[in-house]
């Protein structure tokens, strides 16, 4: 196991069923991850929960067992929250795959994040989706999408597995990334330019300030970029006074 | 469900638990597959095969089930056997994400493809083995690399979903992407407008002009928001002269 995966908390909200949480330890170990919380759990601990955990009976005796989430992810630096898209909340999406990224470079650095996981048959109820930074997406099939509790919790854990694994090493960023707010301002600043600049047809504004936010979006600048770009449009701004 | 998923068949050789029958055919389901074929299941049909399927039922109930493999991978063009890594015979080998490249490349072309997947004790013998074209690995952490039948299928279901789904998300990008070239001239057109704008040290320009050159290459824009920008780097030289 990595030293960094110790950092990764998964996090399961009051499951119903113990044999999810079995599954659910067994696929995290399977991936190399090891702290496994439970927030209120129905049953626990139970036989079907070890009867499902595989050769990860050692994850079930050292879960953390919580009364309400905040205490669980109370020194975490980061925390999603996975959702159906469909239910999900006005709120920042990244799909698992983006998502195993972020936690892989967060980790690196030594912070601490907690991925939760809601109740089998409701997920997680507003509230709780509003402790997260962002909403984690696992990409499926539109016709049905839900997935079983611990298969969700094998994906994602998967996803980590690949991304910490990976060679790809991200420590060419020596900057942090650029937070959403400020990506928004970013693209703001952008946009106002173009506009001056007369780029932007009057009649139909929406669809090419559409495409340059979906641009700035997929680029994700780092503070640096960001910021140089930044001091880019402002020193425009100066010649069109 | 996409048509080329029609193509992939997942093949369950001698499964014992009939509920991994179900969980594997809820976790292809959840990823747009549904060609189920099982070789000399132990129980089928059975009740825990339907309580495990979700909303799947139909997918057990069009199961193909053979008495062996090869009538049921007869009309496929290329066949692939998962395997963990300790025991595969000497054999090429693919690990589940970049079989699923393959995959989509194969269906794309409409041919038909197989995924076996073996025993829940014993996995697949060797002589199974060799049946497949190549051995597919799904990438586990060491220490407890042994998956769970079911969790297996759902994690190359969900690599072959992300690539097939990655088509559908090149259908937003209308515009080829910049080539080369394109690229190297926007760079430069950048870089000579942020000389002239005063924002590059004289001493030292070497340093922000590479970061910046590695940010429009990490872009990589297409051909419209390329454009767009030497539009706009062209109107704010217009401005300085």
């Amino acid at each position: 196991m990595l030293d960094s995966a110790k950092l990764i908390n998964i996090v399961l909200v009051e499951t119903s069923h113990p044999g999810n949480i079995g599954s659910a330890a067994r696929a995290m170990k399977n991936m190399g991850l090891s702290n496994l919380n439970l927030i209120n759990p129905k049953k626990f601990p139970h036989g079907d929960a070890r009867a499902l955990s595989g050769n990860a009976l050692d994850l079930l005796e050292s879960a953390e067992v919580h009364q309400d989430i905040q205490s669980a992810i109370a020194n975490s630096k980061y925390v999603l929250a996975t959702s159906a898209r469909e239910r999900s909340i006005d709120w920042p999406i990244v799909e698992a795959r983006e998502a195993a990224i972020k936690i892989k470079s967060m980790v690196e650095k030594g912070d601490e994040i907690s991925i939760l996981f809601g109740r089998e048959d409701r997920g997680l109820t507003n509230e709780e989706l509003q402790l997260a930074n962002e909403h984690l997406i696992i990409p499926a099939d539109t016709d049905y999408p839900v997935l079983n509790l611990a298969m969700s919790v094998q994906l994602v854990c998967y996803e980590i597995h690949m991304a910490l694994k990976s060679d790809q090493n991200f420590s060419w960023q020596d900057y942090p990334e650029y937070t959403h707010q400020e990506i928004e301002n970013l693209i703001k600043h952008f946009n106002e330019t173009a506009f001056k600049l007369g780029l932007i047809d009057k009649s139909n504004p929406k669809q090419i300030l559409t495409r340059m936010e979906r641009m700035f979006r997929r680029l994700h600048p780092d503070k640096m970029e960001g910021n140089f770009l930044r001091g880019f449009l402002t020193k425009v701004n100066k010649l069109l006074k």
